[in-house]
């Protein structure tokens, strides 16, 4: 009989698997209406109590810059009790401050991985933004709160290529050494070959516990649910998704963007493993949630 | 180094991937226009000059049930020096002499692994199908038609769960016995588990050539990818889907169908295997059929 590599793989305990649903921010910040802070907050708490580990809630970037983040201070104040379990993004040391004053417990800061992405999203080349993200890091640490750094375009750039795996590790060294105690590793342009993925999540899993680095896969080019199964085999426990698939790296016309986190919940479900959501409670906030759009 | 499974099992030479496109049958059969007998012709041209390998060109079933496979044999006269790479659907003996006349090379049939699904798709249970088929088989064989048979609701039934792996080899070798060369798996409702595609595609490989053998299968809750990437492993070499995903089992509101061809040859390119498919021509191709739509 050929061997079942897979089910080898995976082994027989499969346990669970975090789930971290990014719509509240990623999502929102791309779609054309404004929510309410009170609205994005309900979003958020509907997707916690459904069983959602965590969600990526809100964004202390320059309102005139995205006003669909605005109020991101009133979005915190509504989730008292979810704390822990609600992300910020901050993409500087004011939004930092503004975050801390907030309440915030847990921080996301941005790190693209290739020059080109980094000009075009971020304003600035790679050792601008690291050299900003060190300050952010002394001041985070300091206030003592959880910070995650997630990497933009890890595997594949619509203008460089492809990302050499031992140049992202450089920078995934040095994340952990500022004092991002996790990572997330990003597909933005959901052209991540499978190969490629195993490739770097092997070498991240000689230097870094599995445990603390995530995975959000693009669905633009259908190659997701692959790549969520290639970083499952290599010990990968927690992945982003977004319902509805809101939010993502457009390029593609008609392209699909984010994993939607229901396509998540599904395969890792069917692989056996434990996600801790009520999947019909999940299809029914997903719902309520995208009439708002 | 966490061992490079996937990569270790594709190989080093890739090789090719034959690509089948259904969507002039199973995507235009579902769909509300109806379109002529010229137009779906030229629709099947265009995806095999773009590289697809073969096309579902037609079905030979009544016209009074499905209207937009009127006309079959209007499509094939349209497909002189495509004969070989083109495929008719046929339910029924009935079908299979007209697809004879009209000159068809090669035919399809069809057999639900479920009893459920065999009643509520074929009309009839399983055995009485397979009688059916002994006919259709035996004039296949004597006319010298080519003859598949796709298999429905392989792993996976809605009304019935969990397809046995073992009782799908039983129906699978009588199939052969009757001469279907080729065989079609199909994940009908696009709810197969990975670790199941492996476990019967393993089970597969025993008994038969895994080039007599390919795949169907569908993403209606995203695995798609993730289940090709467990056929690749497994040594199959021949995946069906179709443009814009049209076509499928709709049974999901707002559920993705069959698995879009070029998701699929997306997939496909980035594990390094060849396709013979210029990828901006097919998207091209793509693009204007849907139109017609």
């Amino acid at each position: 009989m050929n061997e079942l590599l897979v089910t080898k793989s995976l082994g027989n305990k499969r346990g669970f698997v975090r789930i971290v649903d990014v719509s509240a921010r990623d999502g929102l910040q791309s779609a054309a209406p404004v929510l309410s802070a009170a609205s994005r907050a309900g979003w958020v708490k509907a997707l916690l109590d459904a069983g959602v580990d965590e969600v990526e809630a809100c964004s202390f970037v320059n309102p005139k810059l995205l006003p669909q983040m605005a109020d991101a201070a009133g979005v915190l104040a509504e989730l008292g009790g979810y704390e822990e379990r609600v992300w910020s993004l901050v993409p500087n040391l004011r939004g930092l401050k503004l975050a801390i004053d907030a309440g915030a417990r847990n921080v996301v800061c941005l790190l693209s991985l290739t020059e080109a992405h980094s000009r075009a999203n971020l304003g600035r080349d790679i050792e601008s933004v690291l050299a900003d993200l060190e300050e952010v890091a002394e001041l985070g640490r300091s206030a003592g709160v959880n910070m995650r750094l997630s990497t933009s375009m890890t595997w594949v750039c619509p203008q460089e290529g492809k990302v050499p795996s031992t140049r992202t590790m450089g920078y995934l060294r040095r994340a952990r050494e500022m004092g991002f105690s996790r990572l997330t590793l990003c597909d933005t342009y959901g052209c991540a070959s499978p190969l490629h993925v195993e490739e770097l999540l092997a070498l991240v899993a000689e230097e870094f516990d599995p445990a603390d680095v995530g995975l959000h896969l693009h669905d633009t080019f259908g190659v997701a649910g692959a790549n969520t199964l290639v970083a499952l085999m290599q010990g990968y426990r927690r992945f982003e998704g977004s319902i509805g698939g809101l939010g993502g790296c457009p390029f593609a016309e008609g392209a699909k963007g984010n994993m939607d986190t229901i396509d998540l919940v599904y395969l890792l479900r069917s692989l056996g493993y434990e996600v801790g959501i009520d999947m019909e409670r999940l299809k029914g906030v997903a719902g309520d949630c995208l009439k708002l759009l």
